[in-house]
């Protein structure tokens, strides 16, 4: 099982966070404003990005939770979340290169053969080329089984790929030698529906004998999108004639290689959000200990003082913090049990992470993508009139982090999942596991501190508020899907809320054990950080549950 | 005091309604794209602006709701309000002109000179001429205490105006042969703060004896913002070097004018997060009928379906819908409260409505602002990829909406005015007596249908942790203000919603009786949107009471 010291971690993430805040995010609010362009069917990249690109590269960071037989250096995915967040904190438009591109890495080593990992994983893994997920089309967003991209079988385990993909993030680009697509089609005899899909590896440039990116293929980017956000990253429409592609795994098993793909990019969306939520917290806190205006509430002075002095500039700003840092713990907790997941000796252990891991993904995607667009959102607000204007930066959070609830599955998307294939498939066993996990915590907090008792009591409410909602979709679930499908967002805030809530319940145990061998003010922020999280966003649970347990009928019924 | 019968208010709102949509509606998505400019120091609206602009002009309707003797149309504000939604859903930035205007004439009816009055009242009503307010420097945003603006002396009554103001929406533009701004400033031997600013009317052209504009003012706009939204509305930076300036009303009391001007704005921007909630909601709903996607939860088809069809994009259409006509329903409730404020016969009743209008305007300024960013958010979800597309629109309303809890007062600056000069200064009494008010329709309820008595329910609850939040401050405000504050903004926000269902629960009686006559699908849909609204929306003020109670402590304490 990979694995590294705490040394080891810090040294690793020190040193990307360093080469991050140097190189790529100074290139974030620049690349905004140029945005990718296509020029004669080529895109060209804002300036700077070639540069950082070839030195991100260089420096090998795509490879670090990858398998080192590949090239990788093989660190678990609990650094790898971290690192992630470090450099879309930095740049989201161009973290989106490698964040697409570990996604393909993660579907070749999963469901690729010997010969196409040979030629395909040592360069991805070195970030010399890189991935795309070819999945949406006009009329097939959310809705996989509307495919029309065709795939011809050729010759032997060669197939002419024909359609139009769209929304593909850097589907065309100029930071690389060569792009390796992986694309959803249909053969010609395929079943209807999702279970007619195959997963296709097409590449921008053929790749000879000689392992070297040769004859272009049949691929062109017809167009890029004018999008509100994430400007600098390339969003294609691809065009695919009669493209040379190559069959990863079985025909008609795409469905399933895809989720696959899937989950790791959507693990990855929610950490985006906590990046961007935590990027705004930074800008926000900077811009209101330095600008005065207003005198304090309390009178204690007759001349203007920093806004970071007025209870509702606090009040925004503790809660940009407390839901980026529970997200932020979610996301860690999750990423530890996708390690255990893929590497625990014992299959049934192996079994029970996967289950919770799961569980979680949905979680980090949903909960943490929606906070970061009303964390962003309270980024422009505590600059007042300057958040408004460009020139400020916040506003480019706001644009850029709407996407996150968007892509790879929207919110809804993801509570369904989390509603069918991860709660109601297995009558809430894995959901009814984690809260018992979390009243273990409950328990190990009332015997702290008062604030940890305090905490104890609102996530005793809130674990009760998740178990009623478990119970009442379990219950429902099977007789009337749309009056649980009417909870399933929610269901899903009410459980990532949760679930983040716990994790700093937990950093509150670890916090106060430190504090009882002297003051550390790192640990003193923990526990009041937990408990403004508990008095102020943990209690959204019981709305929640309300919402799911009385409120199917009258939103059913509700006329539009 | 103004009235007019039902048919004249329909035939008005249908024509201006008519007018809006035909002519200023397609203005919006072209006047984004090209953005106002300012070209050798002279601004220009985008294409099409003047030509609309000058048909609104000629049709009369900036004097819709100002006095006849002025040459307005002397309607009630109640129509007003309704007509500020409809010019404000079908573009913002257009609409900013008028808005202004509206405020300049609301000011100078208070404050002006007859001699004032005489010269600018006609032009300004006629929409001839356009209006400004002058209040922001970089250096004073929310706080004008720290102005720095000067007004000497020059002769009886005439002072020269010298410094520099940011944020002035339309304070150059190519619409009207005048402008006439009206300027906060400071008199050499002013008091320190709020209490040494006065108010000067500085036109820019000057007006000679024959009423027409005639010699240039030093005023002039050195640049335009580049912002995030209503980027057709120009944002200027505006320079005056000794500019010619008349004092409205007496030196050093200009605060107070200021005041009753920004009620007018305040309010109408509340109305403008109604108006783009509508927008965003009518342009969801279409897309929502025409995407096919994705097949029904429970199973009753294997096609693909239209989106509404499925729960969690009814539940975001309902929420948007409840939202918009809630905040609707309470703007019309205060511009009643507005019209009996001017206009009642007896004082003490005309006092009793100044109290309770000025109650609400920070609620409608403050809740129906913040939850037009929700609902111009839930428009971009529907939409799924297309809305993160510029070309679709959805993205433009929630850039738009996203000024409105800015200007004019930030969402803490209205509820630091609900909490102090609302709700302390006369120890929670006009609170007290709205929710008598409330609890009088809740009796009224519990005589009508199922649906009518679970709204009395909620509605109840709502009322009672209004109530506890309202004693909680009145309790500690005065002892500890930094502890009151912390909770403003949550108030602020449950008592909006508050109001907003307990509109929509009074609706529903009006609905209910008209149901005894008959089925009637309006009337139905009335009382099925305010039982999702109770059910969904207002049980989140006893979370905000929570908040308030329980949590300024956590708050206060949050590490930053």
């Amino acid at each position: 099982m990979p694995s590294c010291d705490l040394d080891v971690a810090e040294a690793v993430l020190e040193e990307f966070g360093r080469f991050c805040a140097e190189e790529i995010a100074p290139l974030n609010q620049s690349g905004d404003r140029v945005g990718a362009r296509c020029e004669h069917g080529t895109v060209v990249t804002p300036p700077g990005f070639r540069d950082a690109y070839a030195r991100f590269e260089a420096m090998g960071w795509q490879g670090l939770q990858h398998p080192a037989r590949y090239g990788g250096q093989d660190l678990p995915r609990a650094l790898g979340a971290a690192a992630t967040e470090i450099i879309n904190a930095a740049n989201i438009s161009f973290a989106l290169c490698p964040l697409l591109t570990d996604g393909a890495i993660d579907a070749l080593l999963s469901f690729g053969s010997q010969d196409i990992k040979q030629t395909y994983l040592p360069k991805l893994i070195a970030g010399t080329w890189t991935g795309t997920m070819n999945l949406t089309e006009p009329q097939a967003g959310s809705d996989l089984a509307l495919l029309r991209t065709r795939a011809e079988r050729d010759h032997d385990g060669i197939y002419k790929i024909t359609g139009t993909k769209i929304y593909i993030t850097y589907g065309d680009h100029d930071l690389a030698e060569n792009i390796i697509h992986l694309v959803l089609a249909r053969t010609p005899d395929a079943p209807k529906g999702v279970k007619g899909i195959s997963l296709f590896l097409v590449p921008k440039f053929l790749v000879g004998h000689d392992g070297r990116p040769g004859q272009r293929n049949a691929v062109k980017c017809q167009s890029l999108e004018h999008k509100l956000g994430v400007k600098a990253s390339p969003t294609a429409v691809l065009q695919f004639e009669a493209a040379t592609g190559f069959l990863i795994g079985h025909e008609n098993a795409g469905l399933e290689y895809m989720f696959t793909m899937m989950n790791a990019a959507r693990f990855a969306v929610g950490v985006q959000g906590v990046a961007i939520g935590e990027r705004a917290y930074q800008l926000a806190l900077s811009h209101a200990k330095g600008r005065l205006q207003g005198r304090p509430v309390d009178g204690i002075s007759n001349e203007a003082v920093a806004i970071i002095h007025h209870p509702d500039v606090r009040r925004m700003l503790a809660r940009m913090r407390a839901v980026t840092e529970g997200g932020r713990a979610m996301a860690a907790f999750a990423a530890g049990w996708q390690d255990l997941a893929q590497h625990a000796q014992a299959p049934e252990q192996r079994a029970d992470a996967v289950a919770i891991a799961e569980f979680l993904v949905p979680l980090v995607k949903g909960f943490c993508s929606e906070m970061s667009v009303e964390t962003t959102s309270a980024g422009i607000q505590i600059h007042g009139g300057m958040g408004f204007i460009e020139d400020t930066g916040a506003a480019q959070h706001y644009r850029d982090a709407r996407i996150l609830p968007i892509y790879e599955g929207t919110t809804a998307i993801q509570a369904n999942d989390l509603v069918g294939r991860k709660t109601l498939r297995d009558g809430g066993a894995t959901a009814r596991r984690i809260a018992a996990m979390i009243a273990l915590t409950e328990q190990d907090l009332l015997q702290g501190s008062p604030s940890a008792q305090a905490i104890a009591a609102r996530l005793s409410h809130a674990r009760a508020a998740f178990q009623s909602v478990v119970d009442h979709l379990v219950g429902i679930g099977t007789q009337d899907a749309n009056a649980a499908y009417a909870g399933a967002v929610p269901y899903l805030m009410l459980a990532g809320n949760l679930i983040a809530g716990w994790q700093l319940a937990r950093s509150v145990i670890v916090a106060e054990a430190a504090l009882a061998h002297g003051a550390d003010p790192f640990m003193s922020a923990k526990v009041a950080t937990a408990l403004f999280y508990a008095q102020h966003i943990l209690i959204e649970t019981e709305l929640q549950r309300t919402r799911v347990i009385d409120g199917a009928a009258s939103l059913l019924d509700a006329p539009l």
